[in-house]
């Protein structure tokens, strides 16, 4: 941590803010500058709450050099972290892992329809809604355990892994027997409460950027899943919240490089969400690949026009099909670069 | 809701969209224009899913005239609402409310002086956090029900009503039993499982804007509680999330006057999380005011150098005595304009 | 400056860091963490290009403690400066000064009747757009210098000082003849080239924060016009671009007071440009002058139903002659705090 | 256009609507809903001012339906553009183009060697910056004409077309003297009068998205041009402003896939201003190909930890030459798919 002088602070109060600084079992050493004088604060061993420096009189700026995420940055541990998920794998050195399915599941013949083409396909897990986070209340919400279950038989009959969204805590338990892997949605992203719990269950967590949490935010969030003993965290692009309307979000691919450098983590992409047009999923999937996700969640539909949530964005199985295929062809020719 | 259609559209492609309207039970009526054709949807009492005609060949776009929140617009509820909270009336007509307190409860002591110092300023309502959201898992959490109890101590000692934020469902029981008014915090503004549940209790509520919500969403979680039967909604803005870093985020006052054209319900500012920043909660405090919010909500703590959580946003006693004064002043004048 | 290092940097690479630093002349001071070593950089007179650093092996981070605005800030010039405007006062100690009239000028009998209602009204100054800078081409672009002609003619009649917005280099001859105060336009923000001739010219400058721009980035923009020697410059906050587009652009007005902190220029406020609503423009100016602004601009029309521009967020005479005398009141009330 | 009424409007409010409308030579065609009343106007040939329209009694919305670039759009030029600068081809069906060059040009070595290493990584293209903006005053501004020459001098050496930023309209007719593509920077993207000059003039024009433009005012701004006469427009989409800062900008790739639905015009990314960040140039530059883009923009610099300007994100010299190959391959593969 750094502490900022004013260019006009008196030695007391200089010295008040060192006193302030060992006060806490650190050692403070002033780096005397032309116009001003700075506080180095050495013998910390992780990020230092500031609350009681902050406002301190002559006191311009506190600058925080390390960060809030200790266990999920590459700092301490630069081995990357490969995520197991009943038998698929995501991180370094695996292919990227195609995620698929419909945004809602809807009934037993669409989640079976959608399992077998999604299988065909040759992705490689499965996705479904069955409790839904909707923005108005006079909106289909999901069919809760019984959406579970016909997600699960899906998954079964075509050997499919499967992964849904937990939205409170009281659903985890029932959501854990049914489903491989837990998803916590861009909305939870600092549902704390839920994060520890999730956080102290066994499976893996696919954990969404919340629409307006900062790289540094979205680390954070997942720090508190390992906390708390989880370390299968696999986290998820799916757009930031930003002045441009003309796509629901605007897809960050650039934090996928930027994650891979800072964090052992695998991150994966969904550019359905993130764009809510169909036109644009392809484009965007293939370019998630190409900056180095390790995997894409993407939502097809047997049916798209008949889909009760979100089937504006839902590839047709045709458009799947073929987006699969040049996903593999993408992945083999990125082999040989 | 207005269909617009490709210009070069075809009259098979139009009939398509017309039957698909048809299907829905409304009416669709063509309105030929030079360059291309539209299409009206009449027939709907409220917000149309667009689900089945978005993605229809030959939709250039869908444009909703309906909002997806009747209960809580203007439109068909003329009339202001008020709010009471144990005595204390937020609406059209009602002196602002000052609500205030720390930001988090931390032991009986600090609770009772900071109860006296909110009651000998005039303010009528003390807020303290028992359950906190912290960004990272290594910070202090909050002091959990003990909070409560001391919040709701401090409040009886002096005639203050309570208000704490509830963070979970399983919270909602107790936290009823202790406070008045519960909260809902930004992060949670979209947790619609909590709004719903919080919608089912009797108790008023004040709902924070989210940090990266629309005005459209922040009506829209409020609808959520009010659709469950709780119409005792108070909104809160506490600032929006921009480019802009020099504070933690950008008050949009703007918005105020705008929901009170838009919605019945009372709206409040926090202007204290909004900027972080001691300095300029007195003068945002003040504008709130300015621009008709029917309260604001105020961080002080009997000693804010030592607070445990957000000290550098927190008035100390004395700043907060004289802000509270002119926030009175300035009602008066107010009533003479 | 402080350079902060990666906790596995080596020896070599922190030499090679401390060899950077004293080949620019500067004095490098390694302060040695328990985690990682940061090294201060001493001896600059202002802000450091870190150019030839940052991207040295086993650098993490460059952190800049200098800003690049040093003219603007406060630190080395505490006294607030009062900007003379042809007679009109900007800055602390003075009555905020409200400016006036519509946002183009249109013809020589509008502009008389606009400047006799800002002139009853109180206002000091009288603004009118010639040269209109207009997001498409096919709209009306202003009068142009006949439109100076008019403007300088009515403020003449009426004896108040007009000003204008200056669009490009060759025009500023001409502006200068006409006008008594230059704006530049939030688009403008960030062209240098106009801000160091308008730095040249010995006008007062009103220069306007760019959408997207920074409050740095403003204050650096304002270091352009006084480095070429021209200290008369008022700052102006109109809006910027947010998410929410229920209102134009986000009125920031917690600028306002942190502006006065750090920078010893005069700021104003424009809501109506940044409402882009006739009825949120009233409740924000008063907020503005609240929160401490040195002035306020505000868009009227002598019949705002016919405006050529912008008309939706133009005050009717009467709503503008309401709003003055409520100002005038705010500010005698503001003088008893 | 249409305008939606309150549904509380009355007849004489909807009749002065309707007047308002036939008075433009428009034709009003209501269309009365269970809730509210809808006004269709019809009749009109692009885009209509609705400033006499929007604040009139009764009026609660006004939507356009024709968007404020006929000329830019594909629905009267379903055709794609090839914009051919001296001989290199940007659009659809021809391969993607590489440019590349140091930020600024510094020297004639500097520039006769970067020449060298882009002819002979393939690329098609050579960029450079004479007149730098800058967004502090006492940084290096760019060494102006003799920069020009340095440029035209390096590209005629290798047989590279050069393209070079013009910031003021008095630069234009020198820059063209030297430049075979005049590149209009994100800053001037609404610089209006600057657009028109450039629009008047036959050099080729690279438009870069300004920083904070939607993707309807970015293609308002090439009509800009493309409305004075010149239709050789090529848009660079080169990173947005947000809340994320851990990336300079946001490089919004999703973006490049719509344009190309909506415009003719052919469309480039810039990756290495959009990150900032060397280490994400490539990533970045290889995902702008795969979703479509007519070619990309990249820094390099013979010595980019000597570079005068933006260092850290210019490529060395390997690095280039690897990315370049990897384009190629890219480009080979694609065509496969």
């Amino acid at each position: 941590m750094l502490i900022v002088m004013h260019h006009s602070a008196t030695n007391e109060q200089l010295k008040a803010v060192t006193d302030a600084v060992e006060a806490m079992g650190l050692v403070a050493e002033p780096i005397p500058g032309s116009l001003r004088t700075a506080i180095g604060v050495l013998g910390n061993q992780g990020y230092v709450d500031d609350t009681s420096i902050r406002e301190l009189p002559g006191v311009r700026e506190v600058i925080h050099v390390s960060k809030p995420y200790k266990l999920v940055s590459r700092d301490f541990h630069p081995a990357s972290s490969i995520v197991d998920a009943a038998g698929v794998k995501f991180g370094d050195g695996q292919p990227p892992v195609l995620i698929a399915g419909p945004c809602t599941v809807e009934s037993e013949e669409q989640m079976l329809a959608a399992a077998r083409l999604v299988k065909n396909s040759g992705a490689q897990m499965l996705r479904g809604g069955a409790f839904k986070p909707r923005t108005g209340p006079h909106t289909f919400q999901g069919l809760g355990v019984e959406g579970l279950k016909f997600l699960r038989q899906a998954g079964d009959a075509e050997g499919l892994p499967v992964i849904t969204e937990v939205m409170r805590i009281e659903q985890l338990e029932t959501i854990c027997r049914y489903a491989d892997v837990l998803q916590v949605g861009a909305r939870n992203m600092q549902n704390f409460d839920l994060l520890k719990e999730v956080g102290k269950c066994g499976h893996p967590v696919l954990l969404k950027r919340g629409m307006s949490a900062t790289l540094e935010e979205f680390l954070s969030a997942a720090e508190y899943i390992i906390a708390e003993g989880n370390p299968r965290v696999i986290l998820c692009e799916r757009g930031i919240r930003t002045f441009e309307q003309a796509t629901r979000n605007t897809l960050d691919l650039s934090i996928v490089p930027l994650v891979r450098e800072m964090s052992h983590l695998p991150i994966v992409v969904d550019p359905s969400h993130a764009t809510g047009r169909r036109n644009l999923v392809g484009p965007m999937a293939k370019a998630a690949i190409v900056v180095g996700a390790h995997g894409v969640m993407i939502e097809v539909h047997p049916d798209p026009d008949r889909a009760l949530c979100d089937g504006a964005q839902s590839l047709t199985p045709e458009g799947f099909g073929k987006l699969a295929l040049e996903l593999k062809c993408l992945r083999s020719f990125l082999e040989t670069l």
